[in-house]
C-alpha cells in the first residue's frame, strides 16, 4: 500500500447554525458542533484510506467562546498519521459572524477512525507521509495522544507510555 | 447555596437510531451519538444547577461496537462533581437491539458544563453530595480528570497536578 | 410464552424542546410531542415482546398547559395489558423548564401497538404479569379502553360493550 | 363575528414518506403520521379563526395497513364546529404508492384546537356552517365526540352526556 | 401508452415554516424553499408517469417577497407536457400569514424530471393532454422553455432554437 | 465602498448525503441539493458583503449523473458581479463516493443574493474585482445572464437585451 502525504486528505467544510443547533442563548450547542466535526473529520480519513471509515474515539475537546446562530462554522480537517487500520484526524474549527465582522477559533481536536470493509471488518490504511513544519508536528504528537487514549481505555499501563510521560514530567 | 446530591441530577434518555442517524454500513454515527450525549448531559447539569449550562468540554471518548439501525441507545448521566460554575457529568451508554435480545454498553463519558445566567455570564453552582460507593469514587477522579483537561488545554503545568502524577507514578 | 411483568418494560425518555418542535407562541406543537410519545411507547413495546412493534392506535389524548422552548419533556411509558399480538402502552407526560423550577404533568396517554415478523405478519406477544396496585388498576381498565376503541372502529357494537356501559352508566 | 362555511377551511397536505419518517420495516411510523396530520388540522384550524391556534386534543385513532418508504401520505382536513374558542377539526389520510399504482384510506381523526391570542389567552372564533350532507353529519357528530373528550377527561358526568348516551342506548 | 390529462397530475402541497427552515431575519430561504418545490413538483410527475422520477433541471425562479416564520406555503404542480422520458412540471407558490389575513404569489417555476426504472434507466412517459387555456398555453410555451434549456446546457445551438427565435425576434 | 477581489468571497463546502436527503433509488434528491447549494452560495454572498444576504434568484440548473447516498458533495461558491445592493454568485457542484474512487462534476449554478439591512430594506454592496481569467470570464458574462433574468422575469424587453442576443444570434 502506497504512503499518502497528509495534505491529500485536506477538507474544508462551512456550516451555517441554524435554530435546531442552539441552545435557548442563541448559541451552537457542543453536541451539535461535535456532530459535524465527526463528519467533517470522517471525509478527511475517507479520502486517506479510501475506504467506509467509523469513528473510534474523540480526544478531550474544549469549547470557548459561544457560537451565534446565523454564524458560519468553519471545520479544517486532515489526517496526522495511520496506525495500522487506524488513522488520527486533526480538527480546527472557527466561527464567523460575518455581517458583524468578528472571527474566532473556536478549538481543536483529534478524532480517530478506523477503516473497515462491507462486512465491517477493520481493514489496513496507507502510512502518512507528513511535509510541512506542522504535519510534521502532529504526526510525532500523534504517538504520545495515543497513549494518552490507551491509557484513558484501560489498554496500556502508565509506566508503559514513555511518549506521554515524557511530555508531562520531562525532568524524571 | 445548598449542596445537592448526585442523584438528584440522575437523567435517563432513550433515543431510537433513525435512519439519518447511521452511516452507510447502517451503523449509528460516532457524531451522532456524542450529540444525544451532549443533550442527556446538559439535562443533568440543569438539574444540579437549575440554570442554564453550556457545554465546556467532553473528555475522552472510545466507541466500542457499532450500534444498528433501530436500536435503543440507553443514556445515563449524572453530575459527579462541581468546580464554582463548572459541573462535570458522567454518562454511561447502552445499545440494545431489543428484537434481537442483545444489549452491550458502548460507552462512558465525561462532559463538563458552565451555568450562566441570562446574559450568558458566569455563575456559582451548588456542591455535590457523593452518597454511594460509586459516585464518592467518581466525585474523587473528578479532580484527576479536571487536571487532565487544564494540561491538555494549556492552563496547568503537568508539574502542579499532583492528582494526575499519582496516577502515572503511583509508587513515588 | 412466559407473561412478563410490566415493570420488565418501563421506559424513561427525555427529550429537550428544540426551536423546530415549537410554534409561533414558542410553545412545543401536540403533533411533535404525539411523536416523542409513540417512539418512548414503541421502546416499551417492544420491551414486552422483544419483537417489531408497529402502531396500531393512539387513544384520545388532551393537552394542559404549554410546553416551551428549552424546557425537558420526561416520558414515562409502560405496558399495561396484552391481547394476543397487540399491546396497550400507557404514557405519563412531564413538562419540566428547569432554570424556572417549574414543572408540571402534561398529560396521560394510552397508545396499542402490534407486534410483527420481519415480513410484518402478526405474531402473539407474552401476557402481562400486573403487579402493583396501579399497574392492576390500568390492566384492568384495558379491557374498557378496548372496548372504547373498537366501538369507535366501528368494530363492536355498543350493546355489547358491557364494561365501558357499566362505567359510563352503572345505575342502569 | 361573522359565521365562516366548513370549506373556507379545507386543506390539503401531501407529504412524501422520507427515510427518517419509517421504522425497520421501512414503514412510516405512527408518530410521524401523528405529526404531520397535526400540522395539516392546524392550518385549517388557522383558516377558519385567522388567529394562532394551539393542539388542545386529538380524539381515538386507528391505523391500518402499512405505508411505505416513497409513498405519498395526503391529507385532506376541515374544521367541522366551534365551542367557543375551540374548534374540532376532521382529518381524512390517504396513502398512494404511485409507480405501483397502489392507494388506500389510512385514517380519519378529529383533532381539537384553541385559538389564542399572542399571550397565549384564548380567544373566541366563529361559527362554522356545514353546507353539504357529510358537513353536517360531521356538525351534528361533533356534540356527541365533545361529549366522549369531557368524560374522559374528567371534565363530564357520563350522565350528562345524552349525545353520547343515545349511541350507547339507541332504543331508549 | 394512452395519453393523459394535465390535471390528473395536480397535486397541492401546504407546508407551514419552522424555524429550521429559516434565515436571521426569520423568513424562509431560498433553498429551502427550492427543496419543498422539488417534492412537489416530484409528485406531479410521479402522478403522470406512475414511475419512480428524478429531478432533470429547475429553471429560473425568481423570489418576491420575504415569506415568513409560521408562515403557509402552498405549491400547486402539475404536469404541462412530456418529451419522450422527460416531463415539465409548473409549479405556482403563495405564501399566506393566515393570523395576518395576508397571502401573495411567492413565485411561478419549471422543473423537469425524468421517469426511471428501477435500475435508474430512463423510460418513456405518457404524452400529456392540454384541456384548459392556461394547460394549453403552457403546453405551448414548453418547447420555447425547453429549447432555452438545451441551449444554456450547451446541447443545442441557437440559430436552430426557432421558438425562443420568435420570442427575441417577433417582429421577424 | 471599497471595491473586494472575487477571491475574498470563495467558500468551499463538503456535505454528507445522509438517507433523508435521498429519494427510493437512494441518490440524492435535486431539491435537497439545490437547499445544501442555497447555503453555500450565501455564505459568498455574505463574505462579499458583509450583510444578511437573501436568495434573490437561482438561474437554470440542469442535474447530470446520480449522487448517491453516502456520497460527499463538494461545493465550490464565489461571487462573480455586483450590482448595486444584488450579487451575482456561481457555484460548482462535485460529487464523489470515496471508498469507490469516483468523483464527476454534477453541475454548475448561478445564484443571486441581495444584502439587506436589520429591517430587510436592500443595502449597496462593494463592486467586485475579477483578477483571474475565468473571474473575468464570469463577470462579463453576468451581464448577459442578467439580462436573460430579467426577461424571464418580464421586467426587460428583449429587445433591449443586447447583451444576450449578440450571445444568442451573433451574425444578426
Amino acid at each position: 500500500m502506497k504512503a499518502k502525504t497528509a495534505k491529500e486528505s485536506l477538507t474544508i467544510m462551512n456550516e451555517l447554525v441554524l435554530p435546531n443547533d442552539t441552545n435557548p442563548l442563541n448559541n451552537l450547542m457542543g453536541g451539535r458542533l461535535l456532530h459535524m466535526m465527526d463528519i467533517a473529520a470522517a471525509i478527511a480519513a475517507q479520502k486517506h484510506s479510501n475506504r467506509v471509515v467509523v469513528t473510534a474515539s474523540v480526544d478531550n475537546v474544549s469549547f470557548r467562546n459561544p457560537i451565534g446562530l446565523g454564524d458560519v462554522v468553519t471545520i479544517k480537517s486532515q489526517v496526522t498519521r495511520a496506525f495500522n487500520s487506524s488513522m488520527e484526524v486533526r480538527l480546527e474549527v472557527w466561527a464567523e459572524n460575518i455581517p458583524n465582522g468578528t472571527k474566532f477559533k473556536s478549538n481543536e481536536a483529534y478524532y480517530t477512525f478506523v477503516a473497515v470493509d462491507q462486512s465491517g471488518k477493520t481493514i489496513p490504511v496507507p502510512e502518512v507521509i507528513a511535509e510541512t513544519e506542522d504535519e510534521i508536528k502532529y504526526y510525532d504528537g500523534a504517538l504520545r495522544r495515543r497513549q494518552l487514549r490507551l491509557i484513558l481505555g484501560g489498554k496500556m499501563n502508565p509506566d508503559d507510555a514513555t511518549e506521554l510521560k515524557a511530555l508531562f514530567f520531562p525532568e524524571e
